[in-house]
């Protein structure tokens, strides 16, 4: 903040706040905010009704929780935000002079434009500028504690999809799968509980397979058909994403090549996930293997991540791709994901790591095969 | 649109995407649109991965999906709301000539500052004005076959209520209840399939009790504390919410109380959810009745509902409240919610219902008691 010259933060992304605070309930459906003064302690804002439980998640005293008055919530004519911009300088955390520089998230789900507004309205002499996501920059690299929540969430995802694996047969409609997977997400793993998945578990089948974020249906899974496996295992927010492909039968030809150029794929790619690499050299890794065997792949091969909220388990950060020259460091989490969405059928392969002095770790080491079902 | 002077509409709320056009998919994490010309086929702009798979659930033809390159995605520096209005501009969906006046959803989760300034550099010279929720006002009368949906969403509560008021046990961690929960959420009813709730199913406990939007944690339920079961049973996007109490073990004095007084309430609220009714009756009706007992509910009683995404299952538009005079017609739906969250403990029941020629509907008819468990 000292660095862009902001004398305060507006925080408004959940993940964001999970962080700084540990704040953490499904209230980010209204406006709240973590208001982030340049020095002194930061304040959380949001509804009255939520403000009052705050401290049974956020290290915050009950002091510095504010809630704003319930008639506020939907209305066409004010905003909440208009009573939090004057709040925050009532109490001293936000400075509404001239000159002031105040950091907002422009690109955060849930910080609307009208909120936005409102915030602006109630800080006319002080220039609302983007923050251009600071604090998830600084998210990017996992302290201990971190990496030991992110070892549970993997080891939970490896369990899951081990559940997915086994449950994805012909006649069992895609709900049926879906219910088992998620009742083994909040199970959890070591007898520790799961938490819920900032993206449901998905499952294109069939000729919906080259749709990678379709949700699930009431149909049959049918022989002859693969079904593209999405998940994540959770623990204390910290997300471990986890993608594979189950055929059930013999696979086409074509599937079973690509299959086999993305195995060899992702050993180069994951060799490149070390210390002092970069997202560009991951992808180019990983491109020049499955060019090899005539594979193109347009998008992005993985990206950083950590805690996570709906509606997204990416960090918004770092993207493995051509054009990311960010120093891979050890501490950082990715999801090497690797997406084929053909014209009417669908490959997936990842792997979550985290990188260590030496390289990736994998989170979730499972066999990196198609696994097919005869 | 005519009437409001609006000669095109750029539509973000994935629940509108959905009523308009059936689109589905879990991509609303990422920039897209739908652009509503005020004549003429709307056109759906979205990430080009996306695009390619849209006719799976959207009635629209696939030459009226346009997919925006992979290279836009999470860029500090351009946002894919700048090439939608360009593409918009180009196909004829938009009109960026002076006078042209375009509404924008600027309370909607998922579209950000940044993507409305994209948006709005790329019209220059049209002018974005505040839709205020115009597609979601439409969505507040069901139609026949929708209500047919929520009559369906509300058997899949109803069972999942009661799954979840069975699992509620001494020594149960609350993270079992909930992947219990889960799984009968995603399983269904009469054989027809459940789909994912826009809000996780929440139950504070204990003395979190009076935290209305704290998700669970692997801690044990215990003897002697109450648990409030807040879910929504979820067929084709149609969402039923529903809230329940149940006490493990005799209540405290002041928790049978404010559960007594609150089913008497609820008849009172019930009675005037009907065809000319306003949400101000509503509150009032129940205002009254708990006010003979010496309770005060600050909040509102319910808000319409209907097809939801996350972060909400609430429309967004009507409130039972004071000040809300809209006239309650048949077909509307509602979640009549009566939380009283107090200092240490809390009671929740609900009564989600559809408004017929003849009052209230209850999609879940379960009993209005507070459940005790000896």
């Amino acid at each position: 903040m000292a660095r862009t010259g902001l004398s305060g933060l507006v925080v408004t992304d959940p993940a964001n706040l999970y962080y700084l605070t540990g704040y953490n309930a499904w209230s980010f459906y209204m406006p709240q905010c973590l208001v982030v003064p340049l020095a002194g302690e930061p304040q959380l804002f949001m509804r009255e009704m939520d403000a009052q439980g705050a401290h049974y998640t956020a290290y915050l005293p009950a002091d510095l929780v504010h809630g704003y008055p319930e008639h506020l919530v939907h209305r066409p004519d004010r905003h909440p935000m208009s009573w939090i911009a004057r709040r925050a300088v009532d109490v001293g955390v936000l400075d509404d002079g001239p000159g002031a520089r105040i950091g907002v998230e422009t690109d955060a789900a849930f910080f609307t434009v009208r909120g936005y507004r409102a915030l602006q309205d109630g800080l006319a002499r002080a220039q609302l500028v983007d923050a251009l996501e600071l604090v998830n920059w600084v998210r990017a690299v996992k302290s201990p504690l971190e990496q030991e929540k992110m070892r549970v969430a993997g080891e939970i995802a490896q369990g899951v999809m081990q559940v997915a694996i086994d449950n994805v047969e012909p006649g069992r409609r895609q709900c049926d799968v879906v219910a088992q997977i998620q009742y083994a997400q909040t199970l959890g793993a070591r007898k520790l509980g799961g938490d819920y998945p900032a993206i449901v578990p998905m499952l294109p089948t069939g000729e919906t397979a080259g749709t990678p974020h379709l949700t699930w249906s009431d149909l049959p899974l049918r022989s002859g058909e693969a079904t593209t496996i999405e998940l994540a295992g959770v623990y204390h927010r910290y997300h471990v994403p986890l993608a594979r492909t189950v055929s059930l039968g013999r696979p086409p030809a074509e599937l079973a090549r690509c299959a086999d150029a993305v195995t060899e794929g992702v050993q180069a790619a994951l060799a490149q996930l070390r210390p002092g690499s970069t997202g560009q050299l991951v992808q180019e890794a990983f491109a020049a293997s499955v060019g090899r065997h005539g594979y193109v792949k347009r998008s992005r091969v993985g990206y950083s991540i950590g805690i996570g909220y709906p509606p997204d388990w990416g960090e918004r950060t770092i993207s493995l791709r051509r054009g990311d020259l960010t120093r891979i460091q050890p501490g950082m989490a990715f999801h090497l994901i690797l997406g084929m969405w053909m014209e009417g059928w669908g490959y997936e392969l990842s792997e979550p790591v985290l990188v260590g002095a030496e390289g990736a770790e994998r989170l979730a080491p499972l066999p990196q095969e198609l696994t097919v079902k005869t």
